[in-house]
């Protein structure tokens, strides 16, 4: 079993250069998110709650019926809690230092006698009603949070004054859930605390810990799990819930146990399905499991790379957002991948992109395929970075491709249902940890390195004993040449280096021993850097044209160059009126760069310029019909006004600068 | 004041060509269908349901709840009786006649004393709950049927045992719905009584019979109905519903009321929504009333302008077919026109397409505009006509455009909710009224004959009391030149003939006075009528490549030549294992025409053969990613292995030979 790299814990070892692209993500996590978040918490009652006092927000209706506004407070607290420990450690803020062990001293006095720990079923649900929810009552999800908070605590503050009680509840789950006569056959009803427990496993190697994320992850599904019945079923009928009284989510008839990705169990599940969060939680403890015991878990590890094909190939956008169904923030069937609301969905969840990432970092640790790393990047890059402003002070929840009249391109400060802003400042707190890991080697003395992303950072690891430095100098995601130095007095030390897919051409100088490239992954042997220690990789970031794939439907090209993919916003294209919906791009056009910094928020970019390579369908001369000869078409098309700039921005940067909210990432293909 | 035209009466005056294709069409309904369904509503329970005994099918749960499967069964009745009346006229059958008279025995033993009659309210729950939910339990819906049935009884049979019954039921709902104090401000929760009350006012001139149509029309979806509540959320608290107990065509929360097109009054209403079946129905009442009384209606007649621009422009396929969203049967967001259910949806009931033909049929007598002829062909021809196998005896409720593993491309002998079919075969009974009808004329001696449709057939009339004559002789659909005689003795008669706006190219021989066409007609004027009463129309029929909307995101074209949309089907081309969803077609390849019978069906058409302009996009060689660099797809597609020869069939025609069920409407289109 290869030892845990959680990037909760390896962050610490990379140091962000400060300035860089990625240090100043962070940093405007570190330096607004977190106290911004930190007076949202205490504004909207979430900061006081577990003081167990009634609120005025317990007695509003539920937006999104039967899910009380209130049943994720605690997995906020949790997410804050453990943000601000990682930050704790590198950006130390007195404030927030006594917001956290006020916080803990408040869960740990809300705890009951027997371990159980949760805000609704203490204050607005009576006691006795606990556990009769698991599929949508999220107390197991918050229990989850909670356990990383926990765990994230421990670590900066070397006490158990919040992991203490954290276990005593996890004892009570012990107890309570498993496959025992007297016990609940249940599990998640939203995935995550199987990820916690495994990080328990970890810490604690109590093998009660592994036994219950394993119990979870393996009876999810189970078709008879209670009486020969699926035990959400099973549990609704013991509530006396009306089969015809559907939560808000459901589209269509009750049990809809799929949205819970418990439709059958893991390793019969052909795709991804209903709810995009929960899936990519489940499939972050699956991929742990794997990695913990990969002898008995073939079945698990074949369904990750199934559900992963069936989620990257058929039902992902081009910026790694997944999710096309807003009303149950769900993947739709294989396809269909609309740009906004007003084409037939989008959503692309900031929660489920940082799932992606997580999910991916897990995968990587047993099985080093940068196909994996590819979207992992992509999607932060593209489907997590952009929802986050630059300042840091506001946040997007679902990341459409387009914006229309409905769904303006905007940020907000906080939302109602507020998992994502907290998460995404939890992700950027640890994101140094993603950038290497360090893959399982054959000899014990043997250290290997394996770069996943190139930022501006020094990695400290010690071989045998020894302190080694390995240091990469770049400007990227702006620029594809990343210089190495390794500091090691050893010469077992070997690196692989990503390289990425979408790159056409790539070097290392000086010339590398071999160019063998495996799984998308050049391993440099330790007798080459021993000699070469200091070497610079070249990476083309070529500007490309993606379509999506053809059966999506959506005849269009989105812009991209190196990892960064582009978006077209009225900021810079002030004549647009219609979201840029009659918008037509020639696939064959010229792109050029044009390197920028932004005056507003001092964001430094690669922009491109399309120069007369677009057009604008009129379409105010079609009459209403429904079809259109295709001669009359392509006619138009041809005819179409030639625009004579077209300026694009990275799509993580929209909704910066103000403007009127309208943004496009695809654009019809113009054909001339 | 225009006097009425409806077809129900006027296809009395028409006599289709035997043998002919229209005539083929009617045959198949009168000698096949007309006692096929004879056959089902005497196996389903239908027929003697009337005889209100207790009927196993009443335990059934219902399959859309909350509507039980035999709500409908009283508008099945009423439809078969309707289109047997008409069929009785011209194709008597001694076993039809005795049906009709058992069921009108039936149906006038089932009637309450103070005139109510509904099969739900009078067997399954008690009376006492009738009119309580009036929004989704039908009874106004079925009791529109009953009384369409009634009038088409009184027409043939010249007494009143049916509709002395439905005018009693009628008497009772002036009473009960109305604006009065101890009234209900209710109107159907899906129109059809509207419809039927305007011919029952034409026929006795009861003004109170306009008046309820009236007031059914402009209540509907008055935001203040009931102590300042819409009517249907009045009610609904009124039952005591459970406001999450959502009706499964909800797909999301309740109150719905844009399914019943009754979000907002119809003259406030933008766009069609919801049901499809639901606004065409109401529409066709609506153009009624305008007809009969245009001074009042303004706003009405510009609703019905507004409304079929929008779903004509936005949300129509190519087949005239409407409804996207199989859960409830209907219209989705502008441009959201998907051709299969595994893309995203297309439903295209029957129902809604014999709905266009009503409507369009009611606006052309006041107002003679081609635009709506068009659409009217369009459906007919292909949303219609495909609903009915050629042997008259397997029936389309859904008309897909593109068929897929989960939904193959078929026909059933009947449904469970078996709206379409009788449906279908009373709108054949009296196809032939549809083919011309008499604008008003200035001057009342004068007689002016508008031509909508083209079919081999002789129209009966009188000018001053004088027999006279106008036939057709044509191929048509096949052929586009139709040779036209007039026998008249009088020279005030003028004829419109519509010009398809799909055509290029058109001309009538002898040449015809000026080629003015107004709004798509062309007036031939009495005195050159008088010297030419024999004259030949040459319709080009020109094979059109046809595109959606660029907007509807599909870059597909169809085949069409004339009136006729193609498709292509596996039994002409076998090789088909995907549903054509790889299939590429140029639209700039020459089409050739292939005039053809079919041996299984006798079938004769203009088949459609494409050689060496189509291929298969090779998919295989993609990998599972979220995007493809456009040059990648570029040079799959030029490499594409071109398929020789192409084979495309009448939409109309689909699944009549058996196959494997794999057909496909628009074909991806192939840049080469």
């Amino acid at each position: 079993m290869a030892s845990s790299q959680y990037p909760q814990e390896t962050f610490l070892s990379v140091k962000l250069s400060p300035g860089s692209f990625m240090e100043k993500k962070r940093h405007a996590a570190s330096s607004a998110s977190l106290k911004q978040q930190l007076g949202f918490l205490k504004s909207t009652g979430r900061y006081e709650a577990f003081k167990l006092k009634w609120l005025p927000a317990y007695d509003e209706p539920p937006a999104v019926w039967p899910i009380g506004n209130w049943l994720f407070w605690d997995s906020d607290i949790g997410k804050w809690i453990e943000g601000a420990c990682y930050f704790l450690h590198t950006d130390y803020d007195a404030e927030v230092d006594a917001a956290v062990q006020e916080l803990t001293d408040m869960l740990a006095g809300a705890q009951h006698e027997d371990g159980y720990l949760n805000l609704h079923y203490s204050i607005v649900e009576p006691t006795k009603n606990r556990f009769t929810n698991i599929r949508d009552f999220c107390e197991l999800y918050n229990a989850g949070h909670l356990l990383e908070g926990a765990l994230a605590h421990q670590h900066y503050y070397k006490n158990d004054k919040l992991l203490g009680p954290m276990i005593k509840y996890v004892e009570l789950m012990i107890k309570t859930f498993g496959p025992g006569k007297d016990q609940l056959h249940a599990y998640p009803g939203h995935p995550e605390l199987e990820i916690a427990l495994l990080r328990l496993h970890e810490r604690t190697k109590d093998p009660r810990h592994l036994e219950l994320a394993r119990y979870f992850i393996t009876e999810r599904g189970n078709p008879k799990g209670v009486d020969g019945r699926h035990y959400y079923d099973w549990e609704a009928d013991k509530r006396g819930d009306d089969p015809n009284a559907r939560p808000y989510f459901y589209p269509e008839r009750t049990p809809s146990n799929w949205y819970y990705s418990a439709s059958v169990p893991l390793v019969e599940m052909q795709g991804v399905e209903g709810h995009s969060v929960r899936p990519m939680y489940l499939l972050t403890a699956v991929a742990d499991m794997v990695r913990m015991d990969q002898k008995s878990t073939t079945d698990l590890q074949k369904a990750i790379v199934r559900l992963w094909d069936d989620m990257v190939g058929k039902k992902m956008y081009v910026t790694g957002g997944i999710g096309s169904i807003p009303q149950y923030e769900g993947f739709g069937i294989p396809y269909f991948l609309p740009q906004g609301t007003d084409e037939g969905g989008c959503y692309a969840e900031t929660c489920a992109a940082i799932g992606i990432m997580m999910m991916v970092e897990r995968v990587l640790q047993y099985d080093l395929d940068g196909s994996f790393t590819d979207i992992m990047e992509l999607a932060f890059y593209n489907a997590v970075l952009t929802a986050i402003s630059t300042d840091g002070r506001k946040y997007t929840y679902v990341n459409q491709l387009a914006s229309s009249d409905a769904n303006a391109a905007d940020r907000s400060e906080w939302f109602k249902c507020c998992c994502c802003p907290p998460n995404i400042m939890r992700t950027l707190a640890i994101i140094g940890g993603y950038i290497c890991s360090e893959p399982a080697s054959i000899k014990p003395e043997d250290k290997h390195i394996a770069v996943h992303l190139y930022a501006p950072s020094t990695l400290e690891f010690t071989v045998c004993g020894q302190p080694s430095k390995l240091t990469q100098a770049t400007d990227w995601p702006w620029s594809g040449d990343v210089t190495f130095a390794l500091e090691t007095a050893s010469k077992t030390v070997s690196i692989s280096l990503r390289i990425p897919q979408w790159t056409s051409e790539w070097s290392i100088e000086p010339e590398p021993p071999h160019r063998n490239v495996q799984k998308g992954y050049l391993t440099l042997p330790g007798d080459w850097l021993a000699a070469n220690p200091s070497f610079i990789l070249k990476v083309k970031l070529d500007v490309r044209m993606l379509a999506p794939h053809p059966l999506v439907n959506t005849d269009t090209v989105a812009l991209a160059r190196g990892p960064i993919v582009y978006c077209v916003e009225d900021m810079d294209n002030s004549w647009v009126e219609d979201h840029f919906k009659s918008l037509q791009l020639d696939p064959d056009a010229e792109v050029v760069e044009r390197p920028t910094v932004d005056r507003t928020t001092d964001e430094k970019y690669v922009a491109l310029d399309v120069y007369r390579g677009s057009s604008l369908l009129p379409t105010k001369s079609l009459k209403a019909q429904p079809s259109v000869p295709w001669k009359t078409l392509a006619k138009e098309a041809a005819d179409a006004n030639v625009i004579d700039v077209l300026h694009f921005v990275p799509y993580y940067f929209h909704s910066n600068r103000g403007g009127k909210g309208m943004m496009r990432t695809g654009i019809r293909r113009w054909v001339r």
